[in-house]
């Protein structure tokens, strides 16, 4: 993956000043996102279609039934649109026009193909599963052959990508901060609340300390 | 928008039972979505890029610089793709394979178009300000005529549109339920936080009611 110099479609047009091409940043906006916005192109026809996703070094995969559209568009070639959006904040200015949105978004470009081999299947869906829900997957039963046949796990590697984030207050022009508006920001976060025994529990099994305090926050995993 | 008969693009291939076709279900999931991811193609790549919408009536509009990569390819025709995803839960079965998410998701196509005319991209605006935060936009300072010309307003029209849908528990193999294994959902929610005022507030001025307790939910519009 190339950070230094993205080419015209991965490099952001608008407010420049938000844009980062750097990996850390990157990666860090990858692994918090819980899930991604597939984006792909059938007869013409862009398709947006969110999935969970998981970052595994310089790649990103996705993974579902081998009769989904999106999977079977993605695992035929062609350039695919990755993009992972994190909200923060809504950004309350004096002005209309100013209003914004604190966000940390992902926007990456890769050519897909599928991953074959059932040993690395297995490793890509525990990634994913260690994504979504740290500690999960060794406490459940394993995916048997049959269901690792059923399941098509794709491959998109980084071929290039760019961050864009806003952070931080308003920015009202100089005249409008003398108005007697209140300006700040909300802040905005996807919160767990207590975790909901399924009604055919077995009694006596409690919530494992994982579904307690579940954030998604500071996810970065080794690169 | 024609809901009784999709056709094969807007049609939920996956888990048809998951599908729902009907206006209100729609509406009811792009009006609680704070955020939508617009794809569309430019030379054959794949864009999605997220941005802010509102839905009025049977159009979702989306507005940016005049600048914007996205705004120009949407004004300039062409088909787009708009999806809202609103996540509600991580579902927790006893085998890895039946792993899942709880969400509510619409999936949109149309073409879009610029609004040219200055009173109708107001009216706009204030729909968009409107559905990120109800009472606010009485209280800022108003567009000028100068800035409503650097914002560029496109229309969507919902020509065809599908939502997905997944809620409840885990739904396991029969012999799995026998597991020694906790299954549930972990509820996941977009919550607020409390207002952070900006450095440069005046003395004096309290956050406004609509700061407070903050929701995104039953966020459905009259049609």
């Amino acid at each position: 993956m190339n950070d230094a110099h993205p080419s015209p479609r991965a490099t952001v047009k608008r407010l420049p000043q938000r844009a980062a091409y750097d990996r850390a940043t990157i990666n860090a906006i990858l692994d918090e996102g819980l899930i991604c916005h597939v984006g792909f192109v059938v007869d013409g026809q862009p398709f947006v279609i969110p999935t969970i996703h998981v970052r595994i070094g310089d790649s990103v995969y996705v993974h579902g039934s081998p009769a989904s559209r999106m999977l079977q568009a993605l695992a035929s070639g062609g350039t695919v649109c990755i993009t992972v959006t994190l909200l923060d904040g809504l950004v309350l200015a004096r002005s209309a026009f100013h209003h914004s949105m604190n966000y940390r978004s992902v926007v990456l470009f890769g050519s897909a193909s599928a991953v074959e081999a059932p040993e690395r299947k297995l490793e890509v869906l525990r990634a994913l599963s260690e994504h979504v829900i740290p500690g999960r997957w060794d406490e459940v039963r394993q995916p048997s052959a049959e269901e690792l046949r059923r399941t098509l796990v794709v491959c998109v590697p980084i071929d290039e990508a760019s961050a864009k984030i806003r952070s931080g207050p308003p920015l009202d022009d100089d005249e409008d901060y003398e108005l007697s508006v209140w300006a700040g920001v909300l802040p905005l976060q996807l919160t767990a609340g207590m975790p909901l025994g399924d009604p055919r529990l077995r009694p006596g099994i409690e919530p494992p300390p994982y579904t307690r305090n579940y954030r998604r926050a500071n996810r970065v995993q080794g690169s």
